[in-house]
């Protein structure tokens, strides 16, 4: 099987956070399609674990889903070249008020292959010590905690539907749940 | 917590799969910032698992990633109102040449919910029959059969990364795998 052949891509609209581009693609048949593509520079995210082992999640309104979702802190790193650890442990304190100095790799993901190039590193982090929230202006998130058990529940019932958070509740109750 | 309050949204790209809009939201408290919003019709996927337990995945390239990726079979739905099983069924038979009539649903996903309203209903297909392939124009893929415990350490060793891949093998694994 051989590769699709990328003739060209032309800039169309630079977003807020993401730029969109028109490419003209070239299949294994000589067929010229044009294909979207959105550049995304890329995002990390956490799994905050107590000592008590309880997640820690942050409840926030969505504009894409005109709704609030439950998902685990997360957010785009400060330019293509910061590392996804040094993101996933600001958005950490930033997003729940809680610091820490042992973050593990767990999974990562490109959230939708078909048109972007999206990838979020996740960690779990522990030995959490509290520290303060300091949002971005316009975030507003209110903090929960949940016992992992729950947290697996409420994706089988289609409750949580993030999937970067489906992925890695699933993710760490494989590994480390029971 | 209250809700973000969208003022306008406008479109500003037509894609070939996706439509771009710039929405002007208000936050709680007052200020007004541009959010990208990315309209999708919406999407099916499906684990088939084979009489002996085998996944049946397909393998194809990416051009939003630039390379070949292991990924669940997937595809759009024919317009919004298509249901999710239906389009699971179809887009099975058509990427793999397996038919199945026994379809149960796994987990749902929004892909990417910062800027895009994509959701993919996820099942699981269990009965295959050998029926025949019948790709999209320009679509090619490889058919490949797995064994759950190889795709579950595919995912801790960043080798499959797609996040409705990712989310579904961890999803599986967790309720059948053992």
């Amino acid at each position: 099987m051989k590769p699709l052949k990328r003739l060209s891509r032309e800039l169309v609209y630079k977003g807020a956070i993401i730029d969109l581009y028109r490419d003209k693609v070239q299949d294994q048949d000589g067929h010229i399609q044009d294909y979207d593509f959105i550049g995304h520079k890329g995002a990390a995210a956490v799994m905050p674990v107590t000592d008590e082992g309880k997640i820690v999640m942050v409840r926030q309104y969505r504009n894409a889903l005109d709704r609030f979702t439950l998902e685990i802190p997360a957010g785009g790193l400060n330019g293509v070249d910061e590392p996804g650890i040094v993101c996933a442990a600001r958005e950490l304190e930033e997003e729940t008020g809680y610091k820490s100095d042992e973050l593990e790799h767990l999974i990562t993901i490109n959230t939708t292959i078909a048109f972007c190039n999206e990838k979020i590193e996740i960690y779990v982090a522990r030995n959490l010590q509290k520290s303060k929230q300091n949002l971005d202006e316009g975030e507003y998130v209110d903090v929960e905690e949940y016992a992992i058990e729950e947290l697996v529940e409420k994706v089988y019932n289609t409750e949580i539907l993030d999937a970067k958070t489906v992925a890695s509740i699933m993710a760490y109750y494989n590994k480390f749940g029971r």
